[in-house]
């Protein structure tokens, strides 16, 4: 059986390996149209902050591994650019020019794109966005080389607030700015406070609410023309989002959900049996709402990989699906989400409920004590636990997990509030802050 | 209504506090037979390693503010002798003679004491134990007025290694004896190796299976005259575990439980219905096997005391019972577990399959990873998870709270491992250690 995915990143290689270890003589073919595979993504801004790291020290397994040790044939260089699902072949063009491949097994994981928004002057030599390693090489060579100091990051989402961290950390002065009016829109309240609390206290400059109008170049310096303001600066880093790279699925006739990603089942199978999809160009079912949601992240794209592998050589694995768990650092600050927000549970029909409680995160009286803030969701309606939202300088990263677990069993916030769990003095209050919330929380309820 | 409470720690005074809030015209008596009242007995330790603090900055309210803000009848240096359950009514001693008290609804609430080993010369001076505030206090004074610099702690369980940190962070030369022949008995041996580890490179010397013969003193050196050696030190902290509290109750004819606790049921009845108690007295319902259990933690005293004064004032609340979660640091280690031990597991029926895996703390190649170590143990008949364990660096104390809401679900291992985990570079591997801890498992199931 010949196995050919199409993009060589989390979940096409997690699917080749696991395929190849499964089932030895399987012919798997991965066509990456980039000359990077499998690196770590989400370390770019990381690696970006430190001028003596290595960019490909992200690379968690070289090209020539999977080709050598895993009888992978990989193909770095190669644009997939159709699919004939009725012959199913695939056909693309790479240096030499043209080539087609059958398959009898496809797997679509082309990623996502950086969305590019209309401005005038986007195109500019200095306006850049992160998502490929490429993308991520550029822009450390180009902090380095045209010694960059000074920043703007056009938009303010997890990867914005990464770099901005990143670029503070290169000594480079970094205003943020999206049109927007509301810092963390998807945040309550007091945590996103919190979270713009701790950026402007590292001399971040904040503007949202700015209509961005145009961005000149004159001589090295660019010029971001905004509804109020004019900001300058030598570098623009555009980080306003993703869309999924789905381009060849819907030419090819597949269906698509939510922003467009490519419709998979809980065996990642498209609308085509012998297609499927995985990873950030693909949807997944959300384990609260039971519907199809986009939200792309690291361990869905691994996960799905692995269980179109398992799909294909025969195990039958079904995916439960999404909660939305995601974390990110800025400064000192952890911050972690899981499910829905107050907004999203209004409009899948929820009755919520919501309330933000700020607790030690140690024991009283315990040194090094500091300030964690939970927000939490319950649906008045079914009692269910919805979602929840964590920030403070230690444990909201870790603790988040917890509440995914309550969200994967569809729990009401008052059996997560009975959950024994765990108190040292150094680590947590008597009453861990989920719990605290989860308290609170019932006597709104 | 008269509600009584013997006991004014965790569970008395939370009983306490809550009762008086959801009907201010009760009239709540807490008899509390030491001068002290609702303090951290869980800060002990860190206490302890620092000179410049007072011990009694772990009181968490005083005795006063329950007395004036709160109109509790507090009563402290009371110790209550029997419950004379057919005249509804208490007595005891204190200073001045004796005293009758008549309850309508009583809590039992007299927590634990520790274990006293039989060992001749065990009540010299400069041996001491660690339980109420005031032998933390003994201890305190102590270390500082006899210029402490050598220790034998006897018993190697949470609060012997809390203790065996804060002494040696105070430059007292710290040894650890016990007659068990496993340093922790309880945990996996890949486990139980990093403390050992992590212990002893902090100077600490370890001696299991060592038979300890007598206790002499002589001029101000104790000798611990052990089957293969003696150890001389200036101070003995024994901590070999507690027992509870249950005398009182005993002699009133309640039933009793594992380890002698006072048997409850979910509503923290007694066999008496007029007689409630919580905390480290009473037994509770483990959440994994149903049956009864004695495992004395603050959350679950905290926990059972509200239960207790909802239930007296009418709401009804059950608990779900406990899962045996406990975190405790050890220098630079975090510790955890949940669930059973496939001991506990084999004893109770399951057929227990375990695993041990080692995995970074953080993302490849991200600065500071370290490893933490992850103990999974599933039960190959229903699939369940049963229990967890983790040590490591960073996010142990928070992470082992998912697993603990697993089990709480009485969830399988298939189920938690696909559970939606956060990820980012600085917090975790794109696979948390415990997904990945589960994913291994399945492979044995």
């Amino acid at each position: 059986m010949r196995f050919v995915i199409i993009g060589g990143d989390a979940a096409g290689m997690s699917a080749a390996s696991r395929a190849k270890r499964k089932m030895p003589e399987m012919d798997v073919t991965v066509l990456e149209k980039t000359g990077d595979v499998s690196y770590s993504a989400c370390g770019m801004p990381y690696n970006i902050a430190d001028p003596e790291r290595d960019i490909d020290d992200l690379v968690v397994r070289k090209a020539n591994v999977f080709r050598e040790k895993q009888d992978i044939d990989l193909r770095t260089g190669h644009n997939v650019e159709s699919i004939d699902r009725s012959a199913k072949v695939i056909s693309g063009k790479n240096s030499d020019g043209e080539f087609r491949i059958p398959y009898d097994k496809l797997l679509i994981a082309t990623g996502a794109e950086p969305i590019t928004p209309d401005i005038p002057g986007i195109s500019s030599p200095g306006v850049m966005v992160l998502k490929s390693l490429e993308h991520g090489r550029r822009i450390k060579d180009f902090i380095s080389s045209a010694g960059v100091e000074s920043a703007v990051i056009i938009g303010m989402g997890y990867i914005a607030l990464e770099m901005c961290e990143a670029l503070t950390t290169r000594n480079i002065q970094v205003s943020m700015v999206k049109p927007g009016p509301i810092f963390l829109p998807w945040m309550a309240p007091d945590l996103s406070e919190m979270v713009r609390t701790e950026v402007e206290k590292n001399s971040v400059k904040l503007y949202p609410g700015q209509e961005i109008k145009e961005i000149r170049k004159d001589n090295e310096i660019l010029r971001i023309v905004c509804s109020d303001t004019v900001l300058e600066c030598q570098v623009v880093i555009v980080a306003v989002g993703v869309n999924p790279n789905s381009g060849i699925a819907v030419e090819a006739g597949l269906e698509t959900g939510p922003s467009g990603a490519i419709s998979v089942d809980r065996r990642l199978q498209t609308s085509d049996k012998n297609i499927y999809a995985a990873g950030d160009c693909a949807d997944a079912y959300h384990v609260v709402t039971g519907e199809k949601a986009y939200i792309p992240l690291a361990l869905r794209a691994n996960r799905a990989g692995w269980a179109v592998a398992d799909n294909i050589t025969g195990t039958g694995t079904e995916l439960d699906g999404i909660a939305g768990t995601a974390v990110f650092k800025v400064f000192d600050l952890q911050v972690a989400r899981t499910g829905l927000t107050a907004k999203e549970a209004l409009k899948q029909g929820f009755d919520p409920v919501e309330n933000v409680i700020k607790s030690n995160s140690r024991a009283h009286s315990h040194p090094g004590v500091s300030k964690i803030a939970v927000h939490i969701i319950g649906d008045r309606k079914s009692g269910r636990l919805l979602g929840m939202q964590m920030a403070g300088k230690e444990g909201a990263a870790h603790r988040i997990n917890a509440a995914a677990v309550a969200l994967h069993q569809g729990m009401t916030v008052q059996a997560f509030s009975q959950c024994d769990m765990a108190y040292a003095p150094p680590f947590s209050p008597v009453w861990d802050p989920m719990l605290t919330a989860a308290n609170q929380l019932l006597k709104k309820m």
